[in-house]
């Protein structure tokens, strides 16, 4: 769908056509309660009040109730049907072309009600985070640090290509972009010093990371096979992994990154559903080594292409 | 108050006497609501239902539905003087010489509803986790680790002795005791092999320690100082840090323990309020170095001394 399909005016530049349809959790000063809605050109489009406003069924939501909830967790739990029918829905209710359009574009009340302008908006974290891991598979990420810790021609440890090697962060302090992070405190050890002090960290970086939301558990014990991974995806924000180097090298041995990272993870809004990637899949690097059978899925090799960018503003 | 004191039969080595008091989570075979109980002899003491029952009020606890929630935190997070309160009005319940004691004690039909066998009893989570840290603060526990993986004198880190190392650890498979614990399998890597191998765990673990609910959080940013830092514990259980060594040996470089202790952590499902454990308190471990100042509290050096003991059933 191009612009010219939707009776909405979506420039051909924006983030938010309607291919994307990503979900996230809003609230307005005349309605404080938070719900689900997701981002269409410049607008927000109100899923939750839509809902208790007209008479939307789903085969595969048995109770619109989830989209008038806090957060996406009851919705991404019904799964890849749900997702995919309740997005093409929504694709049909913007399209020129569909019947399916006319309950809300010649509904002048409801669409005054349910289309709101970002700026009018305020949004919350998406999901309720149960657990939070972080695993470093950037590898020319892993090769940098790896050169800053321990030197070139070291940078690799022996099980990196190997398995995906992974620490869990804090999810309590996992943020919605543009949450105030304070600069952290803790214990550093400055190179002219005997040992550590206590310091506001000198040594604030960033880290530009994939966001991924897990929205179908397992029965603990039984293991999800990586064939079927993806009908427990839901789908990717930006990430901001905030990080405190000074703390963390101090820190960080034997087990891991801890209060260098536990001040504040912060992520984009609006979660991009796995279908929406689904046309930027590509092969992904070629791995050096025989990785082990329970590793290879029926997608080995296709990741989404995408590209990430960085601006810093001081 | 001993034995003698209670107008219920409490044996003299019970684990619940009068000044115990723990509080957990039930449900029963007739009521299959999870609410809260504290244990007293070889009873349940079911709370929640009692306040629906009676007319029990308590100036710190603004409603008592927190008694009929499926979990503890609720509760827990109203803070030290409500759960104080709430103690010491059980304990004058089963105190032959309260007057308080008469409200049930001579109430029978209430008295049969609320006093509960503990075989009659199925006990849940006490609590949901939002976020699960492990800390390396055992010196012999971390004496012994560090012996087998870098050899003696190299037992400790330089970091040990100058701040709380620790690690999140997997909150969702935080389960209560009697719970069944999958033996996992991962990548290990036999000394006889080339590369990794993908196995059932071959050097499964036991950890005896100690878990510490923290009931109130702070605001993102505002750290807790230590001399306030009682005012956010609730109290503790056993806690079994099962460990995969194998798969734990060769995944952990250099991001801590991951898998090796996903599968499963298991806890008992009495908590202990910090309120039991004040009379066992007694002065630390001498620290050898100066700690600085952020971590000297005014409690500092005084710490519960609490024998533990395992009894392996094979």
């Amino acid at each position: 769908m191009s612009k010219e399909s939707s009776w909405l005016d979506i420039s051909a530049d924006s983030h938010f056509s309607l291919k994307n349809i990503p979900f996230g959790i809003i609230s307005t000063s005349s309605n404080t309660s938070k719900r689900v809605a997701t981002a269409i050109s410049n607008y927000a489009f109100d899923v939750g009040t839509f809902c208790l406003s007209s008479n939307a069924k789903f085969s595969f939501v048995p109770d619109t109730k989830v989209f008038a909830s806090s957060t996406l967790n009851a919705f991404a739990a019904l799964g890849p049907e749900a997702r995919s029918e309740v997005r093409q829905y929504i694709q049909k209710l913007f399209c020129n072309d569909s019947i399916t359009a006319k309950i809300l574009r010649d509904d002048k009340s409801l669409l005054e009600k349910v289309l709101i302008p970002f700026k009018e908006v305020t949004m919350h974290l998406p999901f309720q985070i149960g657990d939070y891991t972080d695993f470093y598979v950037g590898l020319h990420h892993a090769m940098n640090c790896g050169r800053l810790m321990r030197g070139p021609g070291q940078e690799l440890q022996a099980n990196y290509k190997h398995l995906p090697v992974g620490y869990h962060g804090r999810a309590s302090s996992v943020v919605v972009s543009g949450t105030p992070i304070t600069r952290p405190s803790g214990q550093i050890r400055p190179p002219d010093s005997d040992g550590p002090v206590f310091s506001a960290c000198r040594r604030l970086d960033f880290e530009l990371e994939l966001g991924c939301f897990v929205a179908r558990g397992n029965t603990m014990g039984k293991p999800v096979r990586l064939g079927e991974a993806k009908n427990h995806l839901f789908g990717v924000v930006l990430l901001n992994d905030w990080s405190a180097r000074d703390i963390q090298t101090w820190e960080m041995v034997p087990l891991g990154p801890f209060n260098a990272k536990n001040f504040g993870t912060s992520i984009s809004p609006w979660v991009v559903t796995t279908e929406a990637l689904e046309p930027f899949l590509v092969p992904g690097l070629e791995s050096e080594r025989h990785l082990l059978a329970y590793l290879k899925g029926e997608s080995e090799g296709k990741v989404p292409e995408i590209a990430l960018e960085v601006q810093l503003k001081s």
